[in-house]
Parts: structure tokens; C-alpha cells; sequence
């Protein structure tokens, strides 16, 4: 049994110290290059590796597994292999890039027709999204909201320490990085004495968020314990959940946002394994006042991820806005989805569960410009000397996120997009 | 062309006087039975039509659909092939099942092969829903919700005369008629003054509801017209939103509803399509305030749909609880979408966009038992003697659906479950 995860491990591959994706990561991927259809990847540093033709020349022959599955437009039905198999693949991808194994290494031809680099290729959405989810679980973004909007002396909500709040979202408008899309038009009351108005969104925001990706389904009536819950998330990617907060502030009583959110969503194209992540478990919060056995863990269930916010305006340099990181959840992963199917809610391959906004406790942490800027209040300035309340047409927002411990660093790709003037 | 609406219309297939099925209806469906694999059926009477089989033995010659389009799973490709062509098959079988045409009529054989009774039939989901979102359009329902849980001279919120209020609920829990499920189980705030505690639910509703299948796609950025609205609506069905109020209670803030909704809902089998029911159009509500330009539409765009509620405890007969009508609604179908499209929001093909609760004026056509028992405190008896506050275990929900004009009556099948006790 290899450990795909050791630290000292090294590959043939040269991956720079500061690569996303050194051997100890190797996330799963949907590419597609000039001359050929989608298919699965594994990025290794600059480069990705084709699972296809990697199978088709026998170097999973021990795994058996249909070419098809590799030959897909996304990865569900390799998910649906279970954890055992397509973790079984990791673990082979990783033996066959090690320092020393010459399988692949010695094999220039077989090297010719697997590896290209990702400059060349064009990723894909990894995954087909069945339903969509978001939480709202950062307790500081939550303190942040409730103290602007509510009562600073009470901003939270009663239910907010008992139970992961949550909602649902629009799966068909989650796109992959580098999708670049139009500032959305939409109904707003920018003054409160007059009627409400149609135009393009005036506050644009994002909001820093990661989502999990459901490995195994369950049935109607099935529930999934917080003990059980890893089995059942494949892994991670980062999402950037685009917010139109002059839209949402009209539309969004009683029933939540709507068209605030389900104009476009955007996600990192590498779906980073959650055994990948292990290394990188943390404590969670202490959650006081203590939670129903339902909700209940046990370990260190948190992941120390850091996690970067920049703004790049047309043709200028990034700024780095926010540095954040994801063990700043007040609810983890494993009570997300405890809590989502404890009434029978049925959890299919593929579907998308977000974090919600991700802040830490200080400004400079803050996972969205309506708290970076409280409100617009204080705009922060971009290295061109520009100032920024919310998000600018032409702007590019970059979203980046990383592990780090033992001289391993592993990290997620890019999570990018760019707002293009309103239609 | 054939007009397939004409109410003198007779088929050769007998159908009774209260059929939802006559020949002026010919909804599609995908069905089952022992020996055959799901396919695409359409209802005559009490009767089933196979179109696989009918396209294999050369009835639809003229239109030329590859046979996998109907021995499928869902709709969603026969729908994608366009309005056109699907109204095409509709007007066809139209042509063969009338009384003068003897085609099939006089060719025993093949009938032997088409024809299934239905009850001797498994009916299944429809189509593959990808997003399925819930509006809240009508008035009586909103003003009820208002005046209940907020300020009886203020019932409505400011949005609501201004936009069609809407929110993503869960697509994987949608079910077929006759899918019973269990109580659902979660956390609940029954006491004021003490912690929130985990159990079955003990206020269980339903709403009546109608929901319409997306029959045209579009790509993000795009939107739809309340004009070209009806272009992108294949047809409808009857919805029952389950709802447990109690968990709804406590989750629901700030972000709208989610394990109060989807751990079920039931859906009729049968798609009626909107050419079907075009007959039945009626003028809408009058909308005071003037609603915004993107919203505006001509013409008699509600529609006149009878709906009814049944409550059947084990083992006796049903009561009716409710008699709604569709006509009800403030927003209308084409206003909706174009409502979730005027940001861009894109719109797949089986995309399911539910009505919201459809409450009339007076009490007897109140959608959900929230209304009709107005919080628990006017039960409603049942012919049986019992009383229900909400829905108990064992209890059956049925709703029935029909249009009825010109001595034409289409109706929509059942939508009926039953709620069993917790797990």
C-alpha cells in the first residue's frame, strides 16, 4: 500500500516549489485539447496526463476499468466507481510519476501521447450538476452581514448557532473557470420612496466560497451520519458565488436570493480529492452552545486552506483583496451534509454543496467586498490607483487556494472570471 | 393541418365522459410495464399508446424520429426536438385515433401491440429535471401567509406586487405519483423558551400546486420575452410541495426554505401540453401597481384549470379539502420566466418552475391545510369523523386537476402520495 500523500515524495515530473500541483495532490479533471474530446486529466505541475489513453495503453491494467469512463464529458461515472477504485487510480498515477518508476518514465513514446501541457488544453466543468447548494457557515461573514443589515448587538440569528443554514442555488448557471460573463440586468428599488426600477446591477459583488462534490448517492429516505460523511464527498474545488447585492436586497424576502445568485457561479476546474486533503485536517470551531447529537463529530474536521481573493481591472496588474482560509467554518463539511439529508433529502453524484461566503475575523480576511468595503463605505484601493466598492465592469475576479505543511504545498488551480459590460 | 383542440372531435377509442383523457387532451408520459422497458406513452381514455412501438410499425412515417427517442427514460429529448415536431406527433395521433380514420382503428394487430390499459401500467418521471424552482404567484396564498405570520394590514411584502417571488428548491426529491415516503425527521424550535430539539415532524402540509417542463433551451445571458415565453413551455402538471411548517419555522431565515421542502415532492405523470390547454386561456388578475416594461404581456394569458385536494386516511374514503383554480394566480407562466431570465439565467430543457401555492379567495379554495385550518385552529373533519389540523401518517394526498369547456373536459391524471410514519 503507497501513500500517495508522503511528503517525501518526488516526481520525474519536474513541479516548480510553488506549483498547485505537485504529486502529493493530483486532482481529477475534465480537459479537451485542439484535437480531441473531452476526457479525464490529472494535472501534474504545468502539465496534464490523459487517463484515456493512460488506460487504453494498459497502464491501469490491474484497475480494469472501461475506457468510457475515461472518454466522458465529465467525471460522475468515474465517481461512481467508488472511492476504492478511483482512489486506486491516484494511487497508480502516483506510483507511475514517482522519482524512481521507470514504467512511464523511460517510455518517451507512451510520455508523447499522455502529457500535455495545460497552457494547450481547455478545461472543462468537471462534474454535471445535479442540484446545487449553498450554506451560509462562516460565522464571521454571518457576524458581518447580521451587524450591517440587523443588529449589530444581535447579528445572528437564533438558528444560526444550531444548525448549518442553507439554501438551494442554480446548478445550470455554476460554470467552469474562465467563463466570462455579462453584468446581469435585473429589477432593484435603489430609492426607497420610488417604484422599483429595471437596469444593469449596480453592486456587484463575489463572494469566497468552496464547494464539495457528493462520491456517493443515497435514496430517498436515507440519511447520511456526520461519521459517514467523507465516504460521501469526493472532493473539493473553489467557488466563486457572483452576487448581485442591489438585486437580492429587493427581491430576496421571504423566500432567499434568486436572481441575486443564478446569474452565473464559477468554479476551479481541478477537483481536489478529499484524501489529497487529509494531510491538512485542522481543528474546527468550538461550537458553543453544543450542538444536537445529529450534528455531532468527532477529530479534526476542519482544513487549513488559504484561500486569496484579487481583482485584476482591464489590462492592469492583480490586487490581492482578500487572504482567507477555510478553516474559518463554524460548520464543517460532514455536518453540512448530516444536516442536509436528516429529513431523507437524497444526495446524487455530482451535486455541488458551497460553502458559503469564507471570512476570517479580520478585514483583511473578509470573503466579499460588501464586507471589505462595509457596504461601499470604504473602498479599497487597486495597485493602478483605482478604487473599487464593488466590482467594475472589465474587472477580473481570481480566486486561488492552496495547502500548505511539511514542505508540501497543494492548491486548487485558479478560479477565475471576467464581468463584461451589461448586455 | 388539424385543429387536435376541436371539441366535436371523437375517437374510436372509447373514452367516458369524465375521462381527463378524451382525444382533444393526448398528454405525454413515460411508462413501463412487465415486460417492457420505459418508453414514451401518450393517454386515450384509460388507455395507454406506445409511440415506440407506434413509430417501429410506421405510423409516424411522415415525421421521421429516430426510435431511441422514445424507448428513453425521460422526455427530455423527444422535447428537444422541438415544438414543432413534437406538436407534429400530437396532431398525428390526434389523426389516428379519430372515429372516421381506420388506420390503427381497423388493424387489430397492431392495437394489440400499442394499446395498454393503464392500469395495467408503472407511470414514471417524465423527464429528467435538472433545476426545478418554486414561485409564490398567488395572491390569496401570499396574503394568507402574510396575514397569519406577519401584520393582517400589511400582508404583503413590498416586492411582491412588483415581481414574481421566487426561490431554487431540491430536483433529486421529486417524485412520481404514488411514491409514498416516510415522516421526515429534523430540528424544530416547539418550545420558545427552550433549545431546538430533533425529531419527526408534527406539522405536515401540502400545497397545491402546478408546475411547467421547459421545452425550449437557452444559453446563459439569454433572456426570454413574455412574449416568446410560450415557445420555451412544453406543458404541465399538478405539484404538491410538501412542506413541514415546523421545521420550515425555525430554518427558513435568512435565506428562504430548505429541509421544510425537499425531502419530497409528487408530481402527476402525465405532461398536459400547452397546446393542449390553449382553449382554457382566461383573462388575468389585474395588475395594480403597473409592473415593470419586461413584465408587461397581452392577452388572456391564465389559465382556467379546476384543481382539487383530497385527504384519504388508511382504509376510507377521501374528503375533499380544497377546490382551487389555476385562474387564481397573480403571475402568470409567461411572466415567471421571464422574470428568471431578465438576468441571463439560462434554462434547460425538463427545467421544472412550480407555481407556488395556488390559494382562491374563499376558504374552501385554500391550497395547503397552513390556510384551510388557518394554523391548526379551525380542523377540518373527514367523512371518516376525524379531524386534521395537518397531514397524519397514513394519510393519502390526492389532487386532481381538469380543465372543462365547450362540453370538452382534459384533465391531468392524479398526483397523489402517502405520508408514511418516521423512520
Amino acid at each position: 500500500m503507497i501513500n500517495a500523500n508522503d511528503p517525501s515524495l518526488t516526481s520525474w515530473i519536474e513541479t516548480a516549489a510553488n506549483s498547485d500541483f505537485p504529486i502529493q495532490n493530483l486532482p481529477f479533471g475534465i480537459f479537451k485539447t485542439q484535437s480531441s474530446s473531452p476526457r479525464i486529466g490529472v494535472a501534474i505541475g504545468d502539465q496534464v496526463l490523459d487517463l484515456a489513453i493512460m488506460n487504453k495503453l494498459g497502464f491501469f491494467d490491474k484497475i480494469k476499468i472501461d475506457n468510457s469512463v475515461f472518454t466522458n464529458q465529465y467525471l460522475n461515472d468515474f465517481i461512481a466507481l467508488g472511492k476504492q477504485t478511483t482512489s486506486g487510480v491516484r494511487d497508480r498515477i502516483s506510483q507511475l510519476l514517482q522519482t524512481g518508476n521507470p514504467e512511464l518514465r523511460d517510455n518517451k513514446e507512451a510520455q508523447a501521447k499522455v502529457l500535455h501541457y495545460q497552457s494547450n488544453v481547455q478545461m472543462l466543468m468537471p462534474v454535471k450538476v445535479g442540484d446545487y447548494t449553498d450554506f451560509y457557515s462562516s460565522i464571521d461573514h454571518a457576524t458581518n452581514v447580521g451587524t450591517m443589515f440587523r443588529d449589530p448587538n444581535n447579528a445572528l440569528l437564533p438558528n444560526w448557532k444550531h444548525l448549518p443554514v442553507g439554501y438551494h442555488g442554480r446548478a445550470s448557471s455554476i460554470t467552469i473557470s474562465g467563463t466570462n460573463f455579462h453584468r446581469p440586468k435585473g429589477q432593484t428599488k435603489p430609492n426607497e420612496a420610488e417604484p422599483p426600477v429595471y437596469g444593469p446591477c449596480r453592486l456587484l459583488d463575489f463572494e469566497l466560497e468552496t464547494a464539495f462534490i457528493i462520491g456517493k448517492e443515497t435514496q430517498l429516505g436515507e440519511s447520511i451520519s456526520t461519521a459517514n460523511a467523507d465516504e460521501h464527498i469526493f472532493g473539493m474545488v473553489l467557488f466563486n458565488d457572483w452576487s448581485a447585492r442591489d438585486i437580492q436586497t429587493w427581491e430576496y424576502v421571504p423566500l432567499g436570493p434568486f436572481l441575486a445568485k443564478n446569474f452565473a457561479s464559477t468554479i476551479s476546474p481541478w477537483v481536489v480529492t478529499l484524501e489529497a486533503l487529509e494531510p491538512f485536517r485542522t481543528v474546527g470551531y468550538t461550537q458553543e452552545p453544543k450542538v444536537l447529537p445529529y450534528l455531532e463529530y468527532s477529530g479534526d474536521r476542519n482544513i487549513d486552506i488559504n484561500l486569496d481573493v484579487l481583482i485584476q481591472p482591464e489590462n492592469t496588474e492583480e490586487t490581492l483583496v482578500s487572504h482567507s482560509n477555510y478553516k474559518f467554518m463554524y460548520w464543517t463539511m460532514e455536518q453540512q451534509l448530516a444536516h442536509h439529508t436528516v429529513n431523507g433529502c437524497n444526495m446524487n453524484i455530482g451535486d455541488m454543496l458551497a460553502s458559503g461566503t469564507i471570512s476570517g475575523p479580520t478585514p483583511d480576511s473578509f470573503g466579499s467586498m460588501l464586507e471589505i468595503t462595509w457596504r461601499g463605505t470604504k473602498p479599497v484601493k487597486m495597485k493602478d490607483g483605482s478604487e473599487r466598492k464593488f466590482i467594475n465592469d472589465n474587472d477580473t475576479v481570481i480566486m486561488r487556494g492552496y495547502c500548505q505543511k511539511d514542505g508540501v504545498r497543494i492548491g486548487f488551480g485558479e478560479c477565475k472570471a471576467k464581468v463584461l459590460p451589461a448586455k
